[in-house]
């Protein structure tokens, strides 16, 4: 279901402040499908918020790589993208979250390691980090308020993967319900029962019937009704029916 | 640069254990430019945990609109998507994140209100609230792992509307809808009033009303029915009840 090599895509966290967004980091990482976590030079780790935050993503936790600095952190990565919700005047190439992950997709291998690195808190990356990486990966985000939280950027990268790497291996999330509508014969069978009940109840005058029906099969045509909801359907109108006669 | 119609997508939030995450959720909506928050019934708020990790986001939690239940809080919504990271089984259309963003950028406009509803952190949504939605919206997540943290669902959506509302002129997503769906609270009058014409007929014991009207509800909630529509079937239900006080 997930590829095994998403193992290899490696998130990076540059001197991260508050270990609660190493922590929901590790989170938002597993919920993705995603494993492996670097840190560099964190201020506070281990520490029971990073737990705390991570709800469970002990494991990411327990197994993040420390590093001193970004350079030693990437020393095997052979593509780095740097994250930024700002447009940098930067002399590489800035990519949407969607086109990098695209391209994340397309060259991972198992012998190949990919870093995605997320500045701090509140600076960022500095020149020099920023120089490490390939490519630049620009988050969109409003630009009256675009202080994205670091747990939640590493959200939106891990998401974007997860979503192409699920979508270039088989199916996509999207799915109709899933139930098999009835035949158009049945469905023109409810449709003459209806008809002939808003007749026996004087909704429906058959010499001016005018669009009524029209308009009711288009709304049920809509629910693409399967046959326990047209069962239900049916069994109604015979309840008004006999409803009628008895009195 | 983000349209002014953006204030028309409700992200809702039903009993919130956390306050920290409804902070979160705020910090998240506004970083993509959205704005319009409401709570059903949060264990806590307002609180200090929120106003931190909104992080700068106060005017969107002290301008969120408290409920005391889902209903009320969606009776202005006219399209409703309820999310997930499971795929239940439901009589309804279960969307990606993706295909959900895209009609919701499709229909978008001054005069209708789009809810996005985010259930609890542990249980998520109960039937009767999925019950009130349109649509789901399954976020893809790791199988073995899917505890996604509720500010990183609605950060993962919000992104996805700010990708598409920045992306998209508007114009180029395919045309689904002609019509404009009545209100959720419409909706419940008129469930209320095919429940009691149910009963009037004996096809409904409520003493034992088992499943029947919520198949019912899931029916007509995916006809996304217009005002007209709404109109007729109100009519028909009237005349059933009137027809049979007659006799």
């Amino acid at each position: 279901m997930i590829p095994a090599t998403l193992h290899n895509i490696k998130i990076i966290l540059v001197e991260t402040t508050h270990p609660g967004n190493i922590g929901a980091s590790a989170r938002a990482m597993k919920t993705m499908g995603l494993e492996s976590l670097r840190l560099v030079n964190p201020k506070l780790f281990p520490s029971a918020d990073a737990t705390v935050r991570a709800a469970g993503a002990d494991d990411i936790l327990s197994e993040a790589e420390i590093f001193d600095s970004l350079a030693d952190a990437v020393g095997d990565c052979k593509y780095l993208y740097g994250t930024s919700t700002r447009k940098r005047s930067l002399q590489c190439e800035v990519l949407s979250p969607e086109s990098a992950t695209n391209e994340i997709i397309n060259v991972m291998d198992n012998d190949i390691n990919i870093g995605i690195v997320f500045g701090r808190e509140r600076t960022g990356l500095t020149n020099s980090e920023l120089d490490l990486c390939n490519k630049m990966v620009a988050i969109p985000a409003n630009p009256g308020f675009s202080s994205l939280n670091i747990a939640s950027a590493v959200q939106i990268i891990c998401y974007e993967i997860i979503k192409r790497s699920l979508i270039t291996g088989q199916d996509n999330v999207s799915a109709k319900y899933e139930n098999t509508p009835v035949d158009s014969s049945e469905l023109s069978r409810l449709y003459d029962h209806l008809e002939q009940c808003l007749i026996d109840i004087d909704f429906l005058d058959p010499l001016k019937p005018r669009r009524l029906m029209r308009r009711l099969k288009q709304l049920f045509n809509r629910t693409e009704m399967d046959q326990n909801e047209y069962n239900i359907l049916r069994g109604i109108l015979t309840a008004v029916q006999e409803k009628i006669k008895q009195k």
